[in-house]
C-alpha cells in the first residue's frame, strides 16, 4: 500500500479503502490483525491520527474490532451487506412520450414554480439543528401538530372555517385520503355518491373500494344534481362546490342549502373537495360548505396546486364525530407523509414564504387565465363555447360543430398542440358535452399561450 | 416613510413592506398610483435600483401592475389570499406522555441515527441543480425509475432476487402497500390469511378491508402453521418467514416448500414481508421465499429500519401477472411518496452512503443484540425464556412464573423501565405466551441496555 498524493481521496480514506477492499475480497481474512497504528504510520510516512481515523471508520462499520491488548482484529463480515458487483447498465429507463410544442396539460405546474431555493434553505436549517429525534421515530399518524395548527389557523383566516388542529389530518393526496375515509364507512350498507361528470381519480378510488356508487348529474338541468342527491340515500357524497370538476360550475346558494338539509336528514356526510380555491380571479367566492355545517362537511385541501404536486401533501378537516371514528379505526396507523416534508412545509408557511409564493402564483395564473380566455374568444369566437368561472387552472372548450373529442385532439396534435379528453370524467356515455375538451394552463409557459391557441384555431378551423 | 439603517431588513424590503401594508389595509386604494421610481429614490435618498426592486416584488405578487405610460397602478387585491391576523396562541400542542428512563421500545430508532448531514448535502445539491422540472409535476405513480432500478439491483446482489425495475413499486409504508395490494383482489370471493400471532398493523389493514381473514397458528406445534395454511383456500397470505413477527421464528425449508406448493395449487399469492432482513447477527439466513417462486411471491421491503421510520418509504416487488393487474387498477394513481424523498434516497444509495450507514447500523445493532441477550441471561437466567433468532430489533421475553403481561409491564414501569405487551399481536385470546413481553433495542441507547435490564430484573424478581 502507498498513499497517492494526487488522489481526490484524503489519506485516511485511502487507507480505509485499502483495508475495506482487502477484508471484503478475503485478502485479509477474519481473525487476522491490522498493522499497529504506529507501524503503519511510519511505513506510509503519515501521521498516526490519519491511520487512526481510517481504523475508526473500519471499527464503526464492523469490519474490525478494537480489542484492548490485542489491537485491531478483523471480524467475520458474513452478516454485513456487501454490494460489490457493478450495476446492470442494461436496465434502461422506459422511453418517454415525445413532447408536444404547446401542451395545455392540467395538473402539472409550470417548470420552475417549485420554490426550490427557499425549500433548500429551510431543509438545511432543520437538518443542521440539534434535537431532531423525530427524524428517527414514527411521529404522529395524523400529522405534525404545528403543521395542523398552522393549517387550522389559515383556514379560519382565509376560508372562515372554524376547526381545531386535532381535526386536521395530514394526508398524502386526494386518493389515499378518500381510501382512508372510506374505512369509516361500511360498503355493505353505505352508499356513496359523486358528481357525473366528476374527478376520475376519485371515481377510481370509489370503484376499487367495492362501495355502491350513485352518480348525480351536474349538467343536464339546473337542479338535476340536487334532485339526484335528494333521491338517493348515500351516506357520503363527494362534491366540488367552489368549481365543479371538470365543468367549472359554481354550486349556487340554494343548492348548497338543499345539500346541507339533505345531509342532515339522511345522516350523511359531504366531502367538500376545495382543490383549487387558492386560484380565483374575478371575485370572492361563496364561503365553503363547511362553514354551513361543520358537523356534516368534511373539508379537503391540497398543496399540489399551490406548492407542488410532487410534494404529495393534502389534508382533511374531519367533523368531531368522524374524527372520533378515525382515531379508533387508525390506532395502529403511521404518518402518511414524511416527517421532513411536514416540518419544512410548516416553516415555509410560518415564515411567510407561502404567502409570497402563493401571491406570485395567483397573480401569474390570473394573467394566464385571462390571456387564455381572450385568445380563445379572439381566435374562435362563437364556434366554441368556453366553460369557465374565473377559478382553477383549466377551462373546458366545447366545439359546437359536432366533431368528437378524439377528432379534435388528433387535429390539434397534428399541429403540435395537446388538449385533453373529457370523456374520462363521465360515467354516462351519451352525455351532452361530447365535443368538449380540456384546456389547462397550469403547466404551459405564459408566452406560449397565445401562439398555442392560435395553432389550435388553425388546427381546428384552418385559419 | 423613511428607511431605517438599523433594521435587519434591506432597504428594498422596507419599501416593499410599506406599500404592502398600505395596500392591504386600504391606505393605498385600488387604481391609485405608486410614486415614480425617480421621485421616491430622491425622497428616500436611496438608489433607483432599490426602489425598482421593491416595485418588482409588488408587481410579481399582484399588488401593483406596471402600465406603460401610466406608471405603477395599484390593483384590486380581493382575489388574493391575505393573511394578516396573528396566530391563535391558545392552540397548544397536546401533552406528551412522560419519558421512561429505560425504554425498550420497538420500531423507533436511536436518536441521532438518521444520516441528517448526508441527507442535507444531497438535498442541497438536488435543489440547486437545474432541470428539476419533476419538482413541479406528477411523476411516475409507481416511483422514480432510478430508485426502482437501484432497488432491483441491490435485491439481486444481497438477496438473490431477480426482478426488473418495473416490478418494483415505491410505496409509503407497509399499511398503504397492503391497502393498495388488496385492490387487486375481491373481498367477496377472495379469502386472505395471516399469521397468529402477527403484525397488528397489518391485521388492522386487513380488518378495515372487509376481506374475510383466516389466521394460521405459528406457535402451537411445529407444523401447525402450514397445516392451517393447507386447510384454507386463501388467495393471499401475509408471512414473515425470515423472522416471524413477533415470535422471531425462522420458517424452515420444508415449511417453505410446502407453502410454495400450496400457493401454486390454490392459485394464491404469498406476501413476504422481509421487514428486518438487514439486521441479522449470526449467520447467513435462508434465501427469501421470492427466490423459490417469483411468480407466486410478492416481496415487500422497507427503509424504516435501515434509514428512518420518519421517511415513510417502502417497496413492493410484484410478480409479472400482478404487476399487470396493478397497472390496470391504478391507471389514475399518483406517486405514494414525494419526489424529493425518492431522488435523495436514490443518490444516498448510489453514492455508497447507504452501504456505509447500513454497516454502521448493522454493527451497532449486533452489539446491542448481544449485550441485551447477555444481560437478560445473566440477570434472570432460567426464570425467563428468550425468544430470539439472531435477527431484528427486538426479542421476546417469556416470564415463566405465571404473571400476566400487564403485571410485568406495571412492575417494570414502577422501576422506570418500559417493556411492551404482546397480546396485541394475537387474535386468539387463550394463547400460550400469556406472560411474554416485547423487549426492543432499536431506540434505547447502547449504554442504557445493561442498567435497563438490571432494573428490569430488580423490578420483576427483586434482586
Amino acid at each position: 500500500m502507498h498513499l497517492d498524493e494526487n488522489s481526490t481521496l484524503p489519506f485516511y480514506q485511502q487507507i480505509y479503502e485499502h483495508f475495506h477492499r482487502g477484508i471484503t475480497d478475503g485478502t485479509y481474512p477474519a481473525k487476522g490483525k491490522l498493522p499497529s497504528i504506529r507501524g503503519l504510520a511510519d511505513e506510509l510516512r503519515c501521521s498516526r491520527n490519519t491511520v487512526e481515523a481510517a481504523y475508526q471508520l473500519l471499527v464503526q462499520e464492523g469490519y474490525v474490532a478494537s480489542k484492548p491488548g490485542s489491537g485491531y482484529v478483523i471480524q467475520d463480515i458474513r452478516h454485513l451487506d456487501n454490494v460489490t458487483a457493478s450495476r446492470d447498465a442494461s436496465a434502461q429507463s422506459p422511453q418517454q412520450a415525445p413532447k408536444t410544442r404547446y401542451d395545455f396539460a392540467y395538473g402539472n405546474l409550470q417548470a420552475g414554480t417549485f420554490p426550490a431555493l427557499t425549500w433548500r434553505t429551510i431543509t438545511d436549517d432543520i437538518l443542521l439543528s440539534v434535537g431532531i429525534e423525530a427524524a428517527d421515530t414514527y411521529t404522529d399518524a395524523n400529522g405534525e401538530w404545528d403543521l395542523r395548527a398552522e393549517i387550522a389557523w389559515r383556514l379560519s383566516m382565509t376560508r372562515g372555517i372554524t376547526c381545531k388542529p386535532e381535526q386536521v389530518i395530514i394526508q398524502g393526496g386526494t386518493q389515499p385520503s378518500i381510501q382512508n375515509l372510506l374505512c369509516l364507512f361500511n360498503p355493505e350498507t353505505d352508499l356513496v355518491a359523486m358528481e357525473d361528470p366528476g374527478y376520475d381519480a376519485v371515481r377510481k378510488v370509489l370503484e376499487h373500494s367495492r362501495f355502491n356508487i350513485t352518480y348525480c348529474d351536474v349538467v343536464s338541468q339546473t337542479h338535476q344534481f340536487i334532485k339526484d342527491v335528494e333521491a338517493c340515500d348515500a351516506r357520503l357524497i363527494y362534491v366540488t362546490p367552489s368549481s365543479q370538476f371538470p365543468t367549472a360550475r359554481v354550486m349556487g346558494t340554494d343548492m348548497r342549502e338543499r345539500l346541507i338539509t339533505w345531509a342532515r336528514k339522511n345522516d350523511a356526510y359531504i366531502l367538500e373537495d376545495d382543490y383549487c380555491r387558492e386560484f380565483r380571479y374575478l371575485d370572492r367566492p361563496l364561503p365553503p360548505l363547511h362553514t354551513m355545517d361543520p358537523d356534516r362537511v368534511i373539508y379537503m385541501g391540497t398543496f399540489s396546486k399551490s406548492v407542488s404536486p410532487a410534494l404529495r401533501m393534502s389534508y382533511l378537516v374531519l367533523p368531531p364525530a368522524l374524527l372520533e371514528r378515525w382515531n379508533e379505526t387508525f390506532t395502529e396507523a403511521y404518518p402518511a407523509v414524511p416527517w421532513l416534508s411536514q416540518v419544512v412545509l410548516t416553516r415555509f408557511m410560518k415564515e411567510g414564504h407561502r404567502d409570497r409564493h402563493l401571491r406570485k402564483q395567483q397573480t401569474r395564473n390570473k394573467r394566464k387565465y385571462e390571456t387564455l380566455v381572450d385568445a380563445l374568444q379572439r381566435t374562435m369566437g362563437d364556434r366554441i363555447e368556453i366553460l369557465k368561472n374565473g377559478t382553477g387552472l383549466h377551462v373546458l372548450v366545447n366545439v359546437l360543430d359536432g366533431r368528437s373529442q378524439d377528432e379534435l385532439i388528433e387535429a390539434a396534435l397534428a399541429h403540435d398542440v395537446r388538449v385533453y379528453d373529457t370523456n374520462r370524467y363521465w360515467v354516462r356515455k351519451d352525455h351532452p358535452l361530447a365535443g368538449c375538451v380540456l384546456v389547462g394552463f397550469s403547466a404551459i409557459e405564459e408566452e406560449d399561450i397565445v401562439p398555442g391557441v392560435e395553432a389550435l384555431a388553425h388546427a381546428w378551423f384552418g385559419e
